[in-house]
């Protein structure tokens, strides 16, 4: 029997999802597309990150097996308190929140407990928005955490895994608290010190003459400055405590390097050669995973 | 005149400078390379980035009309107070070092006055060092900065503009000082802010199940920390009192945006959109230079 699957929201994100399921040749399933704007739908269309275009929120996830939440992170509150009613039994919904302790906990309040809620990330993305920049390999070799919610069938779960592997991720199992503690220190503090980088740099008044010598180390350190602002703020109002301890552990060790800057002390470059050292560390692990 | 030119230190600068000059064309001149470690120097000269290589540091800028010194910054000072003595009447010294304010005060200290010191500081980049990275057209559509020493003739000046624009990149005349407070602000800064996020988040006790969630976007914040760990330390050695000043300004941009995240504040969004819009708009005006 044929697996209808409603994307809603038709954005980088969720047009990425349908261009990377199709590419997967997914067999025995249909996609249907639903945006608030018409106009990207219709684009989403002829992309083909999608088969068809629903005519309204609720009559798209009406005929839905499985229903995945590609909007901004605030709007998926008044989503799911709308679509709730109109979710057949023992479908699966699933979200691309950045963040997943306020979505659980919408999910938990919102949904009928005849329906499987389990919570997704895919950690990947770009500093652009939209579904002119979605592309079929955006979460290829990526990690996709998965956050089961009470009421997800073992089945729904692993329906969820075949499809995040369909897509070409790597699906990761996590708790909703852990997920937004490591994303304020991997994901979040990045974006507000990017932002932070360009306010304190741009508002000097030297600023015009600075700028001219600004290159490529200013160009990629201010790179999450350019994310969408509202999908930014969503992200600080839904995961504000654990993003406010990892500003201050920032701080902290900021003010540890001052002081080295400050002291010309000899522990200046094995500083930075521990840095050097973790982040390549990192990225070699990282490299691999694509 | 055959004109000699001099490269002494052959990484990612000396051999760039060397490769974008012999693909300039460069009429009736000769290309000498200088390295401290002769296998370095071999490589150049297999890459064609230099004509031929030098015996030693003092007889290579012996013959020289033009000696380019782009060594580690802190290597500078022993280099001019050596080469001082052997250089010829009227040759032009430059220097490729991130910061000028140290390096033009030695310069006027150990040159004698015959020989003409321009200062010179090429806004172009990358987080691996070496001859193996040099490129051709490292410095195109770049801004080069020029720092004309005291006794430098307006002909040695002009030839340095005619030099750098060889290398395809636009030079720009200014102070010692202007440009050691700005480099600070959009080159210093954003690097001791990725080494200090990279040690933030990598020292955590979960930083081996984080890591797994950590994306392009950790990637491109951090990459600054990836720079060579001596020049991190040469940088934060001779443009202290700038970077302390920078850290500091961040700081106070840093605890003013805490504020908006900590209340929850309707001025975040506005924030986010200000800081976007702000870098869009210096990389727009950065991407026409190419």
């Amino acid at each position: 029997m044929k697996k209808h699957i409603a994307i809603i929201g038709l954005g980088l994100i969720g047009g990425s999802i349908g261009l990377a399921l199709k590419r997967s040749g997914l067999e025995n399933a249909e996609l249907t597309g639903y945006a608030r704007n018409p106009e990207v739908a219709r684009k989403a269309l002829k992309l083909r990150a999608v088969d068809k275009t629903g005519e309204s929120l609720t009559s798209t996830v009406g005929k839905a097996d499985i229903v995945i939440l590609a909007t901004p992170t605030m709007a998926i509150k008044e989503i799911l308190e709308k679509i709730g009613p109109h979710l057949i039994s023992g479908c699966i919904v699933t979200d691309t929140a950045s963040t997943k302790a306020k979505v659980m906990e919408w999910a938990g309040q919102y949904l009928p407990s005849r329906v499987n809620f389990v919570g997704g990330h895919p950690m990947a993305g770009k500093e652009s928005a939209g579904i002119d920049v979605a592309e079929a390999n955006l979460f290829q070799g990526r990690t996709y955490c998965l956050i089961p919610g009470r009421n997800a069938s073992p089945a729904s779960i692993q329906l969820m895994v075949e499809l995040v592997e369909k897509m070409g991720a790597n699906p990761l199992f996590i708790t909703a608290p852990e997920h937004d503690n490591f994303v304020a220190g991997i994901s979040h503090l990045p974006l507000i010190l990017s932002s932070t980088l360009v306010m304190a740099t741009t508002k000097s008044p030297v600023w015009e003459k600075m700028s001219g010598l600004a290159a490529t180390g200013y160009r990629d350190v201010t790179r999450l400055a350019s994310q969408h602002p509202r999908m930014n703020r969503d992200i600080c109002l839904t995961n504000r405590e654990n993003i406010l301890l990892w500003i201050d552990e920032f701080s902290r060790e900021l003010s540890r390097f001052r002081q080295l800057v400050a002291s010309n002390s000899e522990d200046l470059e094995k500083a930075f050669t521990e840095a050097r050292q973790a982040r390549e560390s990192w990225l070699e692990d990282y490299d691999k995973r694509d």
